[in-house]
């Protein structure tokens, strides 16, 4: 933090300087009126320049504030080099690297300037000599940190690894270098700071937390971290894994209106839009829609889009709206044709984050305590009256048709964890009782039904179903319920023109990230999170 | 049409009649109650059963209504075979097949009966014999259109090419048939009307038409036939083409929030969500947040979703709630860097359907008059002031400032087409006054702007803009437009930490898809359409 008072100290000491350059006149003008209402130094730069007797800087146009980029020239010919790849240019010349000021620390004659790109960093040196003046090098050391710089330098070898950069055994001897877009002085939280170890072994004093709604509120900011980076880059495998291994089963994407006539389920915790003269409801699932999909002959479908919860839960795992994984297929005769797709296709998604996004994993290990996720191959599958039972053994009283408690979960989860080694496993035979009017029953025992939950480190992540395609026994179904039928009416007709026996599920994209990743708040794996209290930003 | 009523008019004379087997009572009953009531035929097949000499049946038992297949036994080791792999089993002996009957028709001791699978279809035969009896051939002659059925079939080789179906050298002999899912006796739709061709070349007069309402109205019957079962494969290949295209080049997918907390535009055509006890809005479009992601060192990032208009447009291509292909891109020096990228993008997935669903396109050509799309590698750039000449020249009088209107967008698209040979084109530097205060103004002509929209058959396709990601200077440029920058403070702030350059664009799926086929409504390319006056299905 001392870094950042005294810029703001040397932007008000600097307001009215004769600038530099014409091009850096427009800029201080505009950046010396922001100082003066509110304390800010973007003329922090230009005024350290100016400071210094400008007809003796031999460095002189080797430095200094671009113009915003504005696309006035055609395109350069410049090539800029990765911070991962500049190792391969030892030795080679100069390069040109563009990338964030992680840190920059004037000493003397001296600068080290930490430039981050991405999840990648490398430190860069600049010495009074020849090329380097000292007004330049005092430039270097004012730039705010997460300022855009352009530099051009000379990649070399070191002797002594640098811990404090992912690139350990190269430096950049800068020669230019210009500030592209400048950040402000003061940083509502310190990447430092919303990177360091939740869990550090050795409990320093250093230890500043970042609590979750700075983080949040400050998502531009909090993003830059490589845990962050990490964490999605991995959300966008999880989404590309699930349609690649299903396409290449033969599901057909589709797409499913969000907006819809009447609330999927009963009208409880579903929002309403106004719709021009009309009310209309957000979906609370794409199911009604999937199913239309098997009705109308596309044999198997997934979606992937936002699905919106109007629940007042404010737990580390509700989301109000959320990108929902959903598929549904056909079968022949038995909903487990379906149940073994879906459990295959978790096993292929683990399988590939495992083997494709290793770098990601370990990113977010080091910030934060990951157990390894284990699975079985093929996935383990219980019944839910041996789920039950292992809870009764560990001393749990529920009923044979209860619901499981988020705490039972949490304790099954474990005991099967103990058990199989595996922390995700799937749950057959829901009771009737507790599942929707349009669950298939079980044929051979009337307490339980065709349906299954699955379960990533005891928690739910996948809720599904063979549904009921027959018209006459889906009204049964439903008055059964106490619905009211005339309600449904659509989507009892769906099932009138022939329908094949269909089953699916609705995955929760972000509950799997976060419970992938052994994480403790879905808000970390939500790049924008919604809840009951957070619309912003 | 006849077949319907005579089906109807054997519902009603069946009712009460005596039922074959056990299984076949309690569906009939139901069904017959249901004949009662509103003069639907459900019970016709059993009836037609029963009015033969059951005793004398010596195919009893190979045909029948099954069971509602609810899970009962375990997985059936029943081998199905597709139907375009039927011809591969020819001299094979048996093989079951489950599909649809497309039509079914029993005349004296034969029937022929099209089993439909999608988008395939063959030809059973059912003749009276040692295997088939004449109870069976009635059966399968009586079974309702659309129903789902399972057969046991020999493939034969036929000798005369069967022009009706798409396999035209197989045909099945059938050995059993049972019905899975009953279809209704009188289908709201003829899914033969539904895929007649719009155009045929001789007007015959059974040319009858589906209209679009009724269409949409029973979509589950509707998207069954070829046209649609190609355009819904197609348009999922449309986002997986964008998707790896872009991720191959660097790109992470991101989802961004539907609901937000302050309308993006102004708060025009925003539709209005009840948010626990505050009101939000549905996001107009991502880009705010694909902003954020670029602030946030993503780099390169696009976005597939929901995309909400609350604008009273009743036209053939606006919906109220379509998906968005949106990308968004860091750039070094120049716009153009973007500009190519989305261009080449378009080029690719062009070549990718025309490549890999050449299928599809003939599917839907047989129904729509399909011209095939036309484009150049690399695609044609012309700059806006260029499309207004070209529009001058061919008479039209339009200002240097003024929009394109649509008429003139169209009439622009044939000129170039004309001029070009080519459907998909960019038009590059709109006028500055008739684009949004985000967007950054030329720095070489103060009349136009660095944005561009891009066009397929003279309808445009996608906008976008290189973005003002400089604080000051945002709000300079709001402030011209007279927008409140209170109200716009948080996207204000997301470019005070530091914000590379950049610029993207957002593109309409489902216009994508339809005018790549030449559809005449973007009806046809959304599976569930939303404008003004339709919520449902």
């Amino acid at each position: 933090m001392v870094e950042e008072k005294e810029n703001v100290a040397s932007a008000n000491a600097a307001s009215g300087q004769e600038p530099v350059s014409k091009k850096g006149a427009k800029k201080q003008a505009k950046a010396a009126k922001k100082a003066e209402q509110k304390a800010e130094n973007a003329a922090a730069i230009a005024a350290d320049e100016a400071a210094g007797d400008n007809a003796a800087d031999h460095a002189a146009g080797r430095y200094g504030l671009s113009e915003m980029i504005q696309s006035k020239d055609k395109r350069s010919e410049r090539e800029f080099v990765l911070v991962p790849e500049l190792s391969q240019h030892v030795g080679k010349g100069l390069v040109w690297v563009r990338g964030r000021v992680h840190t920059s620390r004037a000493k003397g004659k001296q600068c080290f300037l930490i430039l981050r790109q991405q999840s990648s960093s490398v430190q860069c040196i600049l010495a009074v000599g020849d090329v380097i003046s000292k007004q330049m090098v005092k430039f270097a050391g004012n730039i705010p940190k997460e300022s855009i710089i352009d530099i051009q330098a000379k990649p070399v070898a070191v002797a002594n690894k640098i811990e404090s950069c992912t690139e350990q055994l190269v430096e950049l001897s800068v020669e230019q270098i210009f500030v592209i877009s400048q950040a402000k002085a003061q940083l509502p939280l310190q990447i430092e700071d919303a990177s360091r170890p939740e869990n550090p072994d050795d409990a320093e004093g250093l230890n500043i937390r970042v609590n979750q709604d700075t983080r949040l509120d400050n998502r531009v900011l909090d993003l830059r971290t490589p845990a962050n980076q990490a964490i999605f880059r991995l959300e966008a495998g999880v989404c590309r894994l699930f349609r690649d291994i299903l396409t290449d089963q033969g599901f057909t994407e589709i797409h499913t209106p969000k907006i819809i006539s009447a609330a999927s389920e009963g009208g409880a915790n579903v929002f309403t839009v106004s719709y021009f003269k009309d009310s209309a409801y957000l979906a609370q699932s794409p199911q009604l829609y999937k199913q239309m999909a098997i009705a109308a002959d596309f044999d198997k479908v997934f979606t992937v889009g936002a699905v919106f919860r109007a629940e007042d839960s404010n737990t580390h795992r509700h989301l109000t709206e959320f990108v929902g994984l959903d598929l549904e297929m056909a079968f022949k005769y038995h909903y487990h044709e379906v149940l073994h797709t879906i459990g295959n296709t978790f096993t292929a998604i683990f399988k590939g984050l495992r083997d494709k996004y290793s770098r990601e994993i370990e990113a977010v290990g080091q910030q934060y305590k990951v157990d390894a996720f284990k699975f079985l191959e093929p996935p383990l599958i219980l019944q839910f009256a041996e789920g039950v039972a292992m809870l009764r053994e560990a001393g749990v009283e529920t009923g044979d048709e209860e619901d499981l408690s988020t705490p039972n979960e949490k304790l099954l989860g474990r005991l099967v964890k103990a058990k199989y080694d595996t922390d995700f496993y799937i749950l057959d035979k829901f009771p009737l009782a507790i599942r929707p009017f349009y669950t298939m029953p079980d044929p051979n025992n009337p307490v339980y039904s065709n349906s299954y939950d699955m379960f990533m480190r005891g928690e739910e992540i996948l809720s599904g179903a063979q549904r009921i395609h027959d018209p006459e026994y889906l009204i049964e179904r439903a008055k059964h319920h106490g619905i009211d039928t005339s309600k449904i009416a659509a989507y009892i007709e769906s099932f009138r023109y022939g329908c094949p026996p269909h089953a699916g599920g609705g995955i929760g994209m972000e509950r799997v990230v976060m419970l992938y990743l052994g994480l403790d708040n879905i808000r970390k794996t939500s790049m924008f999170p919604r809840d009951p209290k957070r619309l912003t930003p």
